[in-house]
């Protein structure tokens, strides 16, 4: 029998991932359906008619888009299990506070540094660390940005654990060190880590190939004509 | 006695506003204090080390920035009085989404047509309608986006009603018509008519001032040099 949730998703959205490891840590049953985004489904275009993009949730036929407010429909709709933030209402802000930094701020700034080159890609590495030192800080003195369990920012920021190491093999340039961050270093080793998270990451091989293919045109635009 | 909190904001931005209005309809007494962004305040720049944006909400010494993020604390520190959401986790969510989709698309889509000219301008109002339509479309068979009752995403969705008239009045371009968005037009008058807004809209003049004055970089950049 059809399961009542369903998850349209790509193999590779670290977006969709976040909704992925929400749902697991609930212990929520959900039909996963990957997408082709070159040759979008009639479901997602008519789920998500105003963004068209993955992830969307389904749930009971209805339809929630954008990750982030997907994350705080499964928290709020399967309560009791695991709940992803905190109680104190300024610990939610916090959580929410980085995380909307995080998509706003450090996934453009790293990407920067994937897909520029020279002098460019110095600036974007400055402006990253500047962004990653935030981060760094905001880890003191837990194991998790949740705390001693990972939690709705963990799972935010899961893209600079699935992706980082990805992108860094492909340029040869570590953005985010051992030793300038340590604990932000810790923290993507041990979410990793996380069997949850294990068991759903993307096979390495298959991210390299993918973003590799993906920096190739900013690649071609940059040489001299 | 200085209040236990305090609210940073400018007289005129509409994430500032938004902050406003919640306190208001929430009852929540607070001392105002207006930044000047051309010498912006120790307070200001130790608040919110991150973005140094205005608004800032300090409450019991500490400090929450991002105006969404604020609403949300707002209503999950004073639950009682006057709920900004809605109860349920779906329609929680629709007002997060269309809250976002507001900040994303609906304000940069409508700053175009106000900067823009000519063709470039016919292509901004284009895009700027896509967007009010779905708008409107959430408007259908209710006062307010949030009900019967003024709700987050009125909140979020503040600038819309505020600004739209002084940009409108400004270019001499009519952006949300009421022939094409009658809902949304009536939104708009409903929404500046309610007494808490109503008190605390900054003066038309001024507003006109400022915007007038913000868009002519943009003109002189667009002469034929």
């Amino acid at each position: 029998m059809a399961k009542e949730v369903k998850l349209l998703k790509t193999w590779s959205s670290p977006f969709g991932l976040r909704v992925v490891w929400a749902l697991k840590l609930k212990d929520v049953e959900y039909d996963s359906i990957d997408e082709d985004l070159s040759n979008k489904s009639p479901l997602l275009l008519q789920s998500n008619p105003v963004h068209k993009k993955v992830p969307v949730l389904l749930h009971n036929g209805k339809s929630i888009s954008e990750s982030m407010v997907i994350l705080e429909y499964v928290d709020e709709t399967w309560k009791q299990k695991y709940p992803l933030l905190p109680e104190d209402p300024y610990e939610r802000a916090r959580a929410r506070f980085w995380a909307k930094f995080g998509d706003d701020k450090g996934l453009s700034s790293i990407w920067n540094v994937f897909i520029k080159q020279g002098k460019e890609q110095e600036e974007a590495i400055g402006e990253a660390s500047e962004n990653m030192k935030f981060l760094e800080e905001e880890l003191k003195g837990k194991k998790f940005f949740g705390g001693e369990k990972i939690g709705l920012l963990d799972l935010a920021l899961g893209w600079l654990a699935n992706l980082v190491p990805v992108l860094e093999e492909i340029i040869g340039v570590k953005i985010i060190d051992k030793q300038k961050f340590p604990l932000l270093s810790a923290w993507m080793q041990e979410f990793a880590e996380a069997p949850i998270i294990k068991e759903t990451w993307p096979p390495h091989d298959k991210l390299l190939t993918k973003f590799r293919a993906m920096r190739e045109p900013y690649l071609a635009a940059a040489q001299p004509k």
